[in-house]
């Protein structure tokens, strides 16, 4: 089993083989992160820069984080001061990173392709530069459906998470799947595992044509609900979206508080699942519309911090397997 | 003598032992920094993250550079990219950097009370993460309360700068003390070590009841005047503190100009102070206002650079005593 | 040979020697670029501020990763949340990191003369504190001025760079000459080192009074044009330089489309040049304006990209020279 893929632009067309080899390697960086002095030299010289055109806190920490601990060297472009202002192309930023001497570039843009843009602009000049999709548009957000997929095989197995795990489980993802690129990696991996995967939220937010997402599907393998008791009904897990406050004043709600009381995960609507049920948010959470407050601090529910740790371990592990692809 | 101190969110409540064990480790680093290398080893592999909800030069780049000489490696985290305006609580962004790794958090928020609220959830949650207040609205800024101290001492015995160096030491505080965390965090560690302080301002930015802020002090241990010529009077030090300008459209001041003339520090009022009189200011400086242009630049008289390369040894012998306190 | 500047402020008093000594520097770093592992301990513990008043992604990224693969700490003064804002002069700024313990200090402002006010002060102060000029109003910005030589004399002769290999060579300067620091820093070392430099632009943006910039020049080694022809006509190197969009509204330009036909470098502008002529841009490029854009990615004629890679090592041999001539 070896590691091939180049760039990580999106799960579509990820193998199961592949899923595997990232969650062995993640398994090992969360080992080495329990220790007290939490770095390695795997990545030691190499330059990793952060293109985050869309502000962020938590992934842009997170993949900092992940990359110090591989002991690399970051450059942070922040859009602000950039020279995008003083008229250049996104792809002669790129190129300028490049000459640099960057060697993976994390790009985040709330326009869809651009990773993808930079990433075959990086092959046609035969650089040899890995780019990592760090979320596009509403398109894929590949190392958060990493993260969860890692968070929810560790909580079947810590010692040997994969992905056979998931195999007829019944997975909930609900909330605002239409504007998620977080929904639509989860969904990706879920279903290529072999779990059920359940579609809730509102007709505003959960078209249908989420259920032709994916070809090739077993028998109901993919289900959409507009009601979120189905989507519960025997859960082993539920994936609960964050709620973008924008969809207010973009009419596609009535108000936060409906939508707590239609789609919120409650202890009261966990009850409709199986008994040792896991909740997971992939954060910023807005405590009392995605889920109640109180739930978002049980551990025994709730699976959120342990996203938030096993993503430096699978971000460290997404940059270990490209960046040490070719040496 | 050993440390036990977990967090340090201000010095209401620290021992003159603790004070020693502070400027003795603070001394010791001033050693390293001196050197031509000065770096040591001491947080390898750990993660302060810096939490700075109020914006910062100053406090935050001392932090940052007194972490690098420890060898640990920092987060930034900035408001303005944040996902505070995404809804996320304080507490919730907390531990999201707690969830990745993070060993010791420096809170600066223009609420008082906000590092004291994540030291006790952190504690709450059995984390073993340490908090250090960078500043909470008008409570306390510790980390400047100490390195003002350890500059007072280390002026008076530059080899052994220790507390009881200050007993009967007359050290006036000039300014906005209303206002100024720095005070309340000087007051407490002035009195504590057995000086006399003698505070002075404007009748709208010193009022009365910080006369009252100290419980058992001897006999005029604080003294508190509206005209700057008592605080003066054979003063061995003076601390004069930083003028907002926001103050002058909160009409609590007439003027700029008629505050320099009735509180500003020059040449002509520290002939009122002993002959070896040493100057304090927490900066930035208001260059005319809180201290003429000259006697901020005479290094006879002004202490306010080595408080600045004092800081950094001060904040790494912090970093250094919770950040080693368990291991 | 040795090494005796201090500061680097600009190029106008530079000798051959010392852009000799800088080129091999470069080129000795050059070659540890091409490793796998990019480091070098030179700068181990010292500390480089970048002071960029001015908003720079690819100056400040350029002297950030050169500081990192010296192995220097590395702290980051933003304008944005400063003290500047507060009242601090930039002096005291400058001071307070200097207190920190800042060995050199990058800077770059809008205001011609600032990295020369705080070289001076430095100096005053005896604090062994270097200065880098990384781009002052409309005065010099030589770390670019010499990573465009660096850039000219490699492609003449990769292994050996040196300025001789310049002496004759016939160099094209186009553009908005007169509010480019960039030019002003190309115009010295490039009449340095004995080429014939044709300035070429609108009225507007190339006063007369540049043929009097250098004085003691040979004849006709600086000429001036306001046609593009004269200028280009077997020409060695065409530098075309960035075109502000602000200028469109100072009322200097008709349009950019008029500016692109006038002065714009394209393919069969170049034809009029020896043939195996190479274009540079300091960048960020306007596409269509300053250049086409398929010339832009010819690696035939293009030197854009080496520019920035050389941009790296040019810089990290500027920080070696200054940061290690005490030592």
């Amino acid at each position: 089993m070896n590691w091939t893929r180049h760039h990580i632009l999106g799960l579509a067309d990820w193998t199961t083989e592949e899923y595997d080899i990232l969650m062995q390697t993640a398994s090992s960086f969360r080992e080495v992160l329990s220790r007290r002095t939490k770095k390695v030299p795997a990545l030691q010289g190499q330059v990793v820069t952060n293109m985050f055109f869309e502000p962020s806190t938590r992934t842009r920490s997170s993949f900092e984080l992940a990359a110090k601990r591989l002991s690399a060297d970051i450059l942070n472009f922040s859009p602000g001061s950039s020279s995008l202002t003083k008229g250049e192309t996104i792809l002669d930023t790129a190129k300028t990173y490049l000459a640099m001497g960057t060697d993976i570039i994390v790009v985040r843009h709330k326009q869809a392709g651009v990773p993808q843009m930079i990433a075959a602009e990086m092959d046609f000049l035969k650089t040899g530069v890995c780019v990592l999709n760090g979320g596009d548009g509403q398109h894929e957000h590949p190392s958060q459906g990493l993260l969860d997929l890692f968070t929810l095989c560790s909580s079947l197995d810590p010692d040997n998470p994969r992905i056979e795990l998931l195999k007829g489980k019944k997975i909930a993802i609900v909330g605002d799947i239409l504007h998620s690129r977080v929904a639509r990696s989860n969904i990706w991996s879920l279903t290529k595992a072999g779990a059920q995967v359940y579609l809730a939220g509102p007709p505003t937010l959960v078209p249908q044509f989420f259920l032709h997402m994916v070809t090739e599907l077993e028998n109901d393998q993919l289900c959409l609900n507009w009601d979120i008791e189905p989507a519960l009904i025997e859960a082993d897990f539920v994936i609960t979206l964050r709620l973008q406050q924008e969809r207010m004043t973009d009419h596609l709600l009535p108000s936060l508080r409906e939508y707590h009381q239609c789609y919120g995960i409650t202890r009261d609507r966990l009850k409709l699942c199986k008994s040792q049920v896991k909740v997971l948010h992939p954060g910023p959470v807005n405590r009392g519309v995605e889920i109640s407050s109180d739930l978002m601090e049980d551990q025994e529910f709730s699976l959120i911090q342990q996203q938030v740790t096993n993503g430096i371990a699978v971000r460290m592990a997404l940059l270990y397997l490209i960046g040490t692809l070719n040496s």
